[in-house]
């Protein structure tokens, strides 16, 4: 994008600030499903600042611009932006986005004394909590203005894109062990608990789990534009009703669909002497004045879904299983060729692997990919979320390729898998600083997959535990250890990151990514899929079983550097693999 | 103590608690001052259920009554209390003692409806903080009431003892690094930055460490029973001024001692437009109704004497490391002799065995014990907290024995050390099971002792680390991994506990204490002295560097279960213990 329509959008941003009287915007990344990935051309955060990264959360004032990133986008962030327009705030590992945001605007209201600040911000992009927490850090002495539309969405006005249809799918009930009839009998009697009639769900996934339906709609995701209701009898679904096919209507029994706004309408009609419990932490700020409006009582509380979605029933496992080896067939089959490729003498670019990846999962049945591909060759691994490989950059004999990729298949579960290896031959040898650094990352990824702790122990516990060998050499990694893997590819909870207070518990299923990163070097990152499990032998005790199993780069591995454990540890991992067909 | 005498204790307390109007009583364990060790024939809750333990809260009705107490204290609570009268609720690592408090509370408040449950309090014995969780936990539906003074105090009436003279003493400012001015003047803009003019002190330690005063009045402490009010100018100490040397007076130009209610006249005189600063974890109830009353402003938050307090500065690490060095000798010549007594046929009992150790301190200068002495022999080094060294209890050559002890020295700084070892001479051969459990306790606090990690690494990160090696065989200690130490023995911060949400910073002082503990086989404990120091080479990270080196017993180590990286440190660590003259 040119940098001089970059400044005229900002232009026409501040002068509808002015217009609606506030000094100052947030603008979120997040579109009004508080979707993680929205897509980069629908995406309000994206059209102002010019970053494409999944996260960012930006601030506009009438003479500045900060955009906060995070660990990941440190590098990617100062490139996509214009630096006469945006600062890039890099905000260090273990602090929230918001809590710099926050601290942002805190900022900003001490400098307009004796005047009050007054920000503006987007009720239907910030859930309860989020908007209560950012109150309460900027502290008292602002005066806080809900702007619906907002003035990036009032700016960008009819060069929005439309969205597409929900391209709604059924997954095979018997498949994913429970029926939205299981489901919503396991859910009645949590919400009769905490005294609510119903659930007023927004979280997409939650909604896809409930209903036992997926979509096409949203890149990279399983996931379907909608806001539901969950009662005793019935989920109601609120879509455009047109865009339901007929085999979805009829195959789902206990769900019923209707436009967005009827929702409400039965939430009104309903509403004597009902209560509907929303979650703060997944709720808007504009859904909840839409249920005060309908005149519900409105219960707040964590909703029953997450616990419930988290723990992985045998059928799901199944399902995601066998997802599992497919993607770890995919990877494996991909780096055979590209190495197979640039040995002959043939160009391989970053490019061409990652189409390389794409046709190896649509060979093997997937429907979708889980997110951008990063295919990162050389230094460009040390970007770690680098999201556009370059049909220029050839990968080169004896340099290291991070690949991390993931799909979708039929029951709609994510996959999610990375892998490092060097380019070339069997018989190619690595230097010795790309063993070094491969060996104390897999000595990482052995310590989470091999751990064992008592119930009851917390994600940060893990985190740790992943992390201690790297830490030993005065190394770290600016990223979580670890997210839950579900119908999204980031699912919460579990959480394996410093300080995460989240127990871990049998059946969860998440990743552990340790990874190093050197600008001058590249990056390194291996990243499996992981289940907790009873320890047989040790009542109270759990541990980390493994459930990826794509091969790890022999070349690379320092064997000097292992204990007997951890050779015994990848001799049964090595073993563990057996290609999908 | 006889259970008829308890059992009229109770009744006495009952017709109290029935006079005053409430269903409910909460009997702690700390006294006004808000001690950690309340001596025993001071302690109320000790007077009423018999239980010496230095941590337990207790619950009393009109037909019930509740003693909850921590993994140290699961074997030592059923023993000394009447199982007629006290059901002792084991409390699981992890769970605060006050969580489980306010359950029991909870499910006294259900049962009791329709009526509201009256739950009565002591205001002097419980912060703001604690007291404010405590009404949230239980919820609404209850009505709380302040007893001052508590049914219990009434009921024990007269027959409570008198409390000593504070016997106050100096240190030297010299050596402890900092005078009262120094403080004073590092405190006031940290109060002037949270508006604040003064700052009243309730925590004994910190007003042993703005003082640079020490006390002997109370059992394993040196600090003294006294209020503070610290502003710019001066230190105003609410004690019986005649009680005060005259030495102490002279010496220390910025310090005022005044009786306790001249304090609040004082705060009263300067009330007007003056705003004083309560930390809600640390002043209790009745002083913030105190100072109210004086019509002062109330500002609460965080005192800034807690970091200052954690920091050691050098003079401080010199005299703790003076003192550290003086509490190894103590130990390795307590063992010395108690395992040549017994080779040579001497009898050898817990209580002699402890009478050596508090002879050897008085030997090398300590001018008190900081916890009374565990010396624990074969089986009883399964109870943590093993507090009453037995007269008829002779050490067996071939089994194991535990010490934990620590001492004052001149300057007043705690010491804390464990040590495990074989009862018998050099040859003598410790059991396979003896040398596995020891040997695993000695390589979770070599992980302890060894760690590297970044900078704002929480104390729960440490603690996994530590108990990374212990889970990884199925088993767990049911107590924390380490305590901050300073004037007291327990300080806080730092803490490295599961969860822990503290940071560990340079100069923080703290024990890493892992532990294996079977009924029927007896406990290994092995508790060092730490601090945290930057790396050299690399920028941004810290490590733990240990401070105590009294010798650990080579015929418990097994030493082909050892890492050479293990083996390696135990030689630097032999090389390090110098002994004391």
């Amino acid at each position: 994008m040119a940098d001089s329509e970059m400044k005229t959008r900002m232009h026409a941003v501040r002068r509808h600030m002015a217009r609606m009287g506030v000094d100052v915007i947030i603008v979120r990344s997040t579109d009004r499903f508080l979707n993680e990935y929205v897509p980069t051309s629908e995406s309000a955060r994206v059209w102002i600042t010019g970053f494409t990264g999944s996260m960012g959360e930006a601030i506009i004032t009438a003479d500045a611009a900060y955009l906060a990133v995070d660990g990941r986008y440190w590098v990617q962030g100062p490139k996509e932006t214009d630096a006469d327009i945006w600062t890039v705030v890099k905000v260090p590992m273990g602090t929230a986005l918001d809590v710099s945001l926050a601290q942002t605007l805190a900022d900003l209201a001490v400098s307009a004394k004796p005047k009050k600040l007054r920000i503006g911000f987007e009720p239907e992009r910030i859930t309860l909590n989020a908007l209560q927490r950012l109150k309460t850090a900027v502290g008292p002495g602002c005066t806080w203005k809900p702007l619906f539309p907002s003035p990036v969405e009032q700016a960008r006005g009819a060069g929005r894109p439309a969205g597409q249809a929900p391209g709604l799918r059924l997954v095979d009930e018997k498949k994913v062990g429970a029926t939205v009839r299981d489901k919503l009998d396991a859910l009645t009697p949590k919400l009769q608990a905490v005294g609510a009639d119903a659930l007023l769900v927004q979280k997409l996934d939650d909604i896809a789990y409930l209903s036992n339906l997926r979509g096409t709609e949203l890149p990279y995701q399983a996931t379907f534009k909608s806001i539901a209701l969950a009662t005793k009898e019935t989920l109601f679904i609120g879509i455009d009703p047109s865009t339901v096919p007929n085999a979805v209507r009829v195959a789902r029994d206990d769900v019923l669909f209707m436009p967005e706004a009827e929702l409400f309408t039965l939430v009104g009609k309903k509403a004597k002497r009902k209560a509907v419990l929303l979650d703060p932490s997944q709720n808007t700020e504009r859904v909840r004045a839409q249920v005060e409006a309908t005149g519900a009582r409105i219960v707040l509380g964590a909703t029953p879904v997450a616990a419930m979605k988290a723990a992985k029933n045998a059928g799901e496992q199944a399902c995601m299983q066998d997802a599992f080896r497919r993607a770890d067939t995919v990877v494996a089959e991909a780096i055979k060729w590209a190495c197979t490729e640039v040995v002959a003498g043939r160009r391989v670019t970053e490019r061409s692997f990652a189409d390389k990846v794409t046709e190896r999962f649509e060979a093997h049945g997937a429907v979708g990919l889980s997110f951008s591909i990063i295919s990162a060759a050389g230094k460009n691994g040390a970007i770690v979320h680098y999201s556009d490989p370059s049909p220029r950059r050839a990968l080169k004999r004896g340099e290291l390729m991070l690949l991390d990729t993931g799909g979708y298949f039929e029951e709609g579960y994510a996959t999610d898998l990375t892998r490092t290896f060097l380019v070339g031959g069997p018989r190619d040898k690595a230097t010795e600083q790309q063993k070094y650094i491969y060996t104390l990352v897999l000595k990482a990824a052995i310590a989470g997959m091999s751990a064992v702790f008592p119930k009851g122990t917390l994600g940060g516990a893990l985190d740790a535990i992943v992390r201690a060998p790297i830490w030993a050499e005065g190394l770290d990694f600016a990223h979580g250890t670890g997210h839950g893997v579900g119908i999204n590819v980031h699912e919460f909870p579990p959480s394996v990151r410093p300080g995460a207070v989240t127990p871990l518990e049998p059946g969860q299923i998440f990743s552990i990514e340790p990874g190093l990163y050197m600008p001058k070097f590249g990056g390194v990152r291996i990243e499996n899929l992981c289940t907790v499990e009873p320890v047989p032998k040790n009542k109270g005790f759990l541990r980390v079983k493994p459930l990826t199993f794509s091969p790890l780069d022999k070349r690379l591995i320092d064997t000097k550097r292992l204990t007997a454990a951890e050779k015994a540890f990848l001799k049964d991992f090595a073993a563990a693999y057996v290609p999908a067909v």
